[in-house]
């Protein structure tokens, strides 16, 4: 199999796909030949934080809901929405809402990922059956789960048109202002949203290295060992990482520590229970 | 662009991506080109329920792993891990927990994803920091979603190797009981099972429709609208499909408000709560 690369020319697939999989471990992995073509645009994924102002093409939009779509959902329920932000006004305010991030300013597009029960209620209504189903805490995570596989092949649809994207947990941290700007009804969520644009030549990303497969791939049941030394390895693969891309150098596991130590580390979100009843999520 | 069809031939990606289109909506959505082979795979989706019993080729699950790992987690925390199953005594046991899916004694392979805070924990102990922050419902639905996110990037993959995969929500219906079969420590949870094999080919599974965009997607801010027409539409798009499955003829209408009308059709998983926090997980 052949695959393009970026000079125009064809090369081995394999061979690429070993380049992509050392990128993402920084340490041999030893399989079979890569796979797909699909598999290449996944492997190759980073997280795009600097566009260049052009719109997405006509048509774009569209293509990503179905994609998204595409996605298995549970009991075909379709719990989720997505509102398409492009009106720089708009995405100014849930900019600030999310704590800043300079990537929803610069991006022409911010699609925002709502768990939507509203529909499902609506329709419950319609039918003149109630929806009690719908106030369990596993009713608001299937919706959540469904929107994420939706949101995921709209992230794969993206790259594979040389768009880049970032998912924007940040937009959590107000859900009630977050509500309130997208004009969204009771038993809505703006679970994360999703910066969308073509990346800036200017300002490349790069392949992250992430944990080795021994840290979270397990056999028939979960390994109780220690896994220290996978993470001790981890952390080096990181710095060189970050040296390379002029990072500051900083371990995963110090990283990781400081990110869950409390609810000052959570930017807002450790009240998310009680904004999720505000917004009509009973999760009983 | 060209791409390869089941009887070898080739013709223009446009057209077959109209065709892909056409399947998913069972309408006209007039779009641009289809845009990449990457996006032909994602409209092509369908879950396989039907294995034949050949394993999957050595080195498989390694690649779907790099596949998820490849995927976004927020701050890098990659807050999941996998169980890969194949033992069939273990399959037989997990089905008999799952709701007695078949699929899940003739699929050769079972991947059950677990949102892994664990081994946050035991990281943040070793640090000597506390992770008081994953006592919080955030948290938790920090990790369904990037455990989605790295799920949908292997189902992706392994639908690209000419593999099939149907999602088991099931799973959740006995979560403590699925614990102890796995081993898993507290503040893991396996948030639903992947099954993975070769489709078989005399029980092919087909495209399913979806909810016309104009339901779902919405610009600028939520459609406040009637979507009452968008789903009759919906149902009888649904029946003509069901029809030519040789499939009961059911609206989504009356389905959908069925499976959420109450605690009786939630399969044990309005207990989920309780479950979760005898796992370890406070959801605060």
């Amino acid at each position: 199999m052949e695959v393009a690369v970026a000079d125009g020319s064809r090369s081995d697939s394999a061979a690429v796909g070993a380049a992509l999989l050392h990128d993402r471990y920084r340490a041999p992995l030893d399989l079979p030949a890569s796979g797909s073509d699909v598999i290449e645009t996944l492997l190759s994924h980073r997280s795009v934080r600097a566009y260049l102002p052009d719109a997405v093409p006509p048509g774009t939009i569209e293509l990503l809901i179905a994609a998204a779509q595409s996605a298995p959902t549970s009991s075909n329920l379709q719990p989720w929405s997505v509102v398409a932000v492009e009106d720089p006004a708009r995405k100014a305010r849930l900019a600030a809402l999310a704590g800043d991030q300079r990537q929803i300013l610069q991006a022409p597009l911010f699609l925002l990922w709502i768990v939507d029960h509203h529909r499902l209620a609506r329709n419950g209504a319609r039918q003149d059956v109630p929806s009690d189903g719908l106030h369990f805490l596993e009713s608001f995570l299937l919706g959540a789960v469904d929107t994420a596989l939706a949101a995921q092949n709209a992230v794969v649809a993206l790259e594979s048109l040389g768009l880049g994207g970032c998912y924007i947990g940040g937009i959590r941290n107000r859900p009630v202002e977050v509500a309130a700007e997208l004009g969204l009804p009771p038993r809505t969520f703006a679970l994360f949203g999703l910066t969308v644009g073509y990346p800036d030549p200017g300002a490349p990303a790069s392949v992250k290295p992430r944990l080795p497969q021994e840290a979270v791939l397990f056999r028939e049941r979960y390994g109780a060992d220690d896994d220290a030394p996978a993470v001790a390895a981890y952390d080096r693969r990181l710095r060189t990482f970050q040296c390379e891309q002029g990072m500051p150098e900083r371990d995963w596991s110090e990283q990781a520590a400081q990110r869950v130590r409390g609810a000052d580390a959570l930017a807002g979100r450790h009240l998310l229970r009680t904004a999720l009843n505000r917004l009509g999520f009973h999760l009983a």
